[in-house]
């Protein structure tokens, strides 16, 4: 049985129950709202072992990392750290996006070694296969795009974006829209590349029914992917997007009738008034489907910040619906991430995460915000250090400066603080009014 | 003769013309603007020689930066380096906040060297020279505040930071709220505590008219400040904070009145949903006055990462009217801005800015991005490089690994903008659909 299928039957899951507790809810409230799709719970039923996560309505916004090897920094054990950095500094899930010569073996490291939901692109693994064999990257059968699938989910891959919202029609509205960009997703090239080169339907809209007995057999929980996303602000919210977005929105449909969970992707790059519509329109298409976005960036002019410019995208986005955001990193559209660029990508998405969380009334979220500010009107480092999205940054400054510490920015003994504790503590106040 | 009278006298002074230049708009609609209140030029006419810069509706996003000694890091030099760097980073104004031993002299080697309007808070000189003599931050006489804004206005600043919305009923209001944070904005805590320790009504506030007197004698622009700005995310759109705008409203009819030109300050720390609601109702009970924000930050617990809450915060409010965003330095919070968060600070307000003007509409902000799509589709960095926020980032890739950079993000031979371009661009793709 399905998650879904269990609770329908009247049980409440071990994982409901973990997830209900990690996010101070309801375990009755959050069953339900799984039962109706609202929400979906992130867990191989292979990997039991890790904490499961729940994405979408009413629950913390979660935050993914991509990760992975690919032709130009393949190395695996440098991917291992970066996961490792991406637990420490608290991604809510990873995505293996490897594309390097070994991408099975780092997969299976990865998902041994993590403790966090995992995610994959399979045809990323039929593309460097294909190439592998004989130089062509769409020569992948439709077979070896469902036998990647079930491989990895045989694995333990925890949730799978497949781009099963590319079909003739949307690629046709794809033509029609004359974009600037065209396709930016890497696994929606693949799919549309492999349907022009082969004369085909894309095989996972055609039998869609397929994926969804593999993802019942292990509980995959499926990603609809956004080949057509935008990716330039010129692009944003045109019929190939919204083409596509129809399509998935019926995939959801069927899945929920199949009681497997699934999620949708989101754009993109999006002028930033769009946001708020593309938001509502996901979730008026879906019935309330959980909501992954990557980004979305808010301006094509900022490479080297783009971790800002998804920010920004991200927090509008999370505070009027998006439950999951995909990291962006300051190295997106210069070159691959190192370290620093992970953690970076990760904070920023953490920021838009809990702006949005504050908005959204999420459990302990602004509770977090009043307890930071008491202990910075006390210049109480040490809680603040607690609270503080990234400790590090306030135990290097009290490194660097210690006897500064006990005032704010710039202020010196001109403390505003201070001054008005002063003034404003005292009964002169009375005096003045 | 002020600019506003000059421009009610049918006359078209050179600083429109300037700024009409620069922003590509009508300089008749312009002057218009200005002479209704909803738009402010910047330049203090002893300054004739810098670019003016005008601030308000249907203009560019504008960006401050703050630099300026204090008693931890008094050095004019390193100021002077700062100045450099927010002319090169293209801040459109600064703000000398200096709290240091020489302040006046801090002031007049940055007013010197400025090609950019600059501004000032008064008060603080007073804190600090009362302080040099006798210990006490706010001894400082009604005369010794009148003169700091008249000394400072002859020697050149362009627009100046004036606490005149608080008085005795915003005080009262401000007791009334109580607040997490209190008050965090300096010039307010010097104003309020002023008030208590010599039972007086705020000088500014009760002579307003002198100051205007002053900001006509010199085009300076008055910047009404808001000292009971919150603090902290618990502290937003409280009383105090409203009956402080409300106080600024009035003042503003004033200031309209005498054909000063004037802009109002804005909050602060606040939950993202209700940026929006804030600058609608600057808007409303000023009638358009520009509007000059501090961020707003959208959470309190994000220490080290200031620049991006800010910068959410800012591109929602600009977004939606807010015409001049303060830079917030990743410092914020935890100690003294160095070069690097002079840079990042206002990178990230930039960013915020023209995300904004997309929206707004702008002209030929969204031609950048487009700009912007159509080299990174042809893979030319050259021209991603001249339109980019920060081309170093682009100059340093590109010197780091000259052999990747026909390729995108992590995708190698894998480049999707390639294989879209094989597969879209040919004639197949009609057999496909």
């Amino acid at each position: 049985m399905t998650l879904i299928q269990k609770i329908k039957s009247g049980k409440i899951p071990e994982s409901v129950k973990k997830v209900a507790l990690a996010e101070s809810i309801d375990a009755e409230l959050l069953a339900y709202k799984i039962s109706t799709g609202n929400i979906a719970i992130v867990q191989n039923k292979k990997r039991k072992h890790i904490q499961p996560v729940g994405i979408g309505e009413g629950l913390k916004t979660k935050v993914n990392a991509n990760i992975g090897t690919s032709e130009n920094q393949d190395d695996t054990k440098f991917e291992l750290d970066k996961l490792r950095l991406c637990e420490q500094v608290k991604a809510d899930t990873v995505m293996d996006l490897s594309t390097g010569r070994n991408l099975i073996e780092t997969r299976k490291k990865i998902l041994e070694k993590s403790s966090i939901p995992v995610g994959t692109v399979p045809i990323y693994q039929c593309a460097v296969k294909s190439k592998e064999k004989n130089q062509d990257i769409l020569s992948m059968t439709t077979e070896d795009m469902f036998k990647a699938v079930e491989g990895q989910a045989e694995e333990g891959v925890d949730f799978m974006t497949i781009h099963c919202g590319i079909n003739r029609k949307s690629v046709a509205a794809l033509h029609r829209s004359e974009r600037v960009m065209d396709v930016v997703s890497r696994g929606g090239a693949f799919t549309i590349g492999w349907m022009i080169k082969h004369d085909k339907e894309n095989p996972f809209f055609e039998s869609f029914d397929r994926l969804l007995d593999i993802a019942k057999k292990y509980e995959i929980t499926l990603s609809l992917g956004d080949g057509m996303r935008p990716g330039a602000i010129a692009d944003a919210s045109d019929e190939a997007q919204f083409s596509e977005l129809s399509v998935l929105a019926e995939l959801v449909r069927q899945s929920r009738e199949a009681s497997v969970q699934v999620i949708v992707e989101g754009p993109g790059h999006m002028p930033l008034d769009q946001i708020t519509t593309n938001v509502k329109i996901q979730k008026q298409l879906t019935d309330g489907a959980p909501f992954y976005v990557l980004g979305p960036l808010v301006t094509d002019i900022a490479p080297g910040y783009d971790h800002i410019t998804g920010a920004i995208g991200g927090a509008i986005a999370a505070s009027v619906g998006a439950d999951f955001l995909c990291y962006v990193t300051p190295q997106e559209h210069l070159g691959l991430p190192q370290l620093s660029d992970v953690k970076e990508g990760i904070i920023a998405s953490r920021i838009a995460a809990h702006a949005a969380d504050i908005v959204k009334k999420v459990p302990k979220a602004k509770e977090a915000d009043l307890e930071m500010s008491k202990a910075r009107k006390e210049l109480d480092w040490k809680t603040q250090e607690k609270i503080s999205l990234d400790p590090e940054k306030i135990q290097k400054q009290s490194k660097k400066k210690p006897a500064n510490l006990d005032a704010c920015t710039m202020c010196g003994s001109l403390c505003s603080m201070k001054l008005i504790s002063q003034y404003l503590g005292n009964e002169n106040v009375d005096q003045c009014v």
